[in-house]
């Protein structure tokens, strides 16, 4: 068994989530993070029976998010179904809601206003999240995908919405950390440990290619690129993160490999980085 | 004539330095910025010549940079090449290098000590420029060619080697800010300002596509993104920006127009971004 979760994103390709469930208990995995789709696919009952008969631990769920939209009546739709995210993510039993926080809407160039809107959206779904005793760990994406995926691009940004929405300190707020979107960020050390341990509640794994053949669908496996995990799960770990990695990679390659294989890969990879750390 | 800037690599599959001159002086461009494989063909003295005799002027010179490197030696040879750019630069009349300062050396992860090595390059080359009077024209690149192409992705980044290295106020060191590279940077303008006057030496103008189908060759002509170039010109003027902006467009679609066609656009959209303001 290790500490590491299947993001199912992973697999999605290959395995709904009753396969990707078994696949975790198959290869010693001790947690899994449900996509939405799959969970409402198999339906939300199901999923829940599903993975609380498993043994694995919920480690999150994708996603919420998805904020900016040209008018009001967009907006407050966007607040709905980040509401019922949160209950999902109650009713699997996950500790939180991935944000993957959304870019400019359709036509608008304004990227101060999509993010005035990130930060609107976040604070009006906090007492939900709150009740129903959910964390909503926001995910800075890559500068790359700030137009049609988010706009909230860096760590510092990420922890100065916590500060903003939470400043008494995080309860509600944290951060997903995942290495693919941050790696590169030369102020990258200085805000893991601004984030420190109480906002540290998502880390994901994964590498870059060189050269990386799209923008979305042509991330590594972990040992496969350039990104100095070690020394990044050292950070993470002095930075007061205690929490259970997650392998997520989006991969028209790995997608197209047999599903056991990846998982096989994953883990061996991920220990390999990992096994470094005192846990 | 219009105050804008042909970077030859926008027509480079189509035309060679000599087209490319002929075809800004029937466009009624002010300006050219040669790249150095194109001068190169067609013989330093020889480009020198056309660039004086043509009435345009050459306001930068693509590029130098590329320090980072496995050895000793080999970081000596980048610092020799930079040298030799130099002068190419001030054969043409160029007043200054565009610096694309280089990723990870091959098999390297190390980003920091790439980021290191960039800062020795820069700092070795800055007596030969200075005596050249040719200015150094950090060019931050968007994070998502951090590994293979620059290692400085930030314009916070830039102004910290500025400091670093002309701690008394800029004189040979300057930035080159590329719109498709800093304008998701939450930190712009401040980093903008913080350059001022002094640092701010190149502008370069394009747009990011939604969907974006490759990293490095699907850049958009002016209006075709979603990048807001008119807010980002007048903060550069707002900055103290006073140099000539120039047309920068790495693009399949584009290197398969007729460049007749390509130059007209560029000039039409680059006029409707820069009417505005006050020059």
């Amino acid at each position: 068994m290790i500490d590491l979760a299947l993001n199912t994103a992973t697999t999605r390709r290959q395995w709904g989530l009753r396969e990707a469930v078994e696949g975790c208990k198959r290869h010693g995995l001790s947690s899994i993070v449900p996509w939405r789709d799959q969970v409402l696919e198999l339906g939300l009952e199901t999923s829940a029976q599903l993975l609380r008969n498993s043994g694995l631990g919920v480690t999150g769920y994708c996603r919420g998010g998805m904020f900016p939209a040209n008018n009001e009546a967009g907006r407050r739709d966007a607040i709905e179904e980040n509401r019922r995210v949160i209950d999902e993510a109650f009713a699997i039993g996950s500790p939180l809601v991935v944000l993957v926080c959304g870019g400019l809407p359709e036509g608008s160039k304004d990227l101060s206003g999509a993010r005035e809107m990130v930060i609107d959206g976040i604070h009006s779904i906090m007492d939900h999240a709150r009740s129903a005793n959910i964390k909503l760990a926001i995910e800075p994406l890559h500068p790359m995908q700030a137009a049609d995926r988010s706009c909230i691009n860096t760590l510092a940004q990420a922890n100065e919405i916590c500060d903003l929405l939470e400043p008494s300190g995080s309860s509600t707020l944290g951060i997903a950390m995942d290495v693919y979107h941050v790696w590169w960020d030369p102020d990258l050390t200085r805000q893991l440990h601004r984030a420190g341990a109480s906002r540290l509640i998502g880390f994901h794994l994964c590498d870059w290619l060189v050269s990386t053949r799209h923008l979305v669908t042509d991330r590594g496996m972990m040992g496969d690129g350039i990104i100095d995990l070690e020394s990044i799960a050292l950070t993470m770990s002095e930075a007061g993160f205690k929490g259970i990695p997650e392998v997520e990679i989006f991969s028209e390659y790995w997608w197209s490999q047999p599903a056991d294989e990846v998982l096989h890969t994953a883990k061996e990879r991920a220990y390999s980085v990992l096994n470094k750390l005192s846990r």
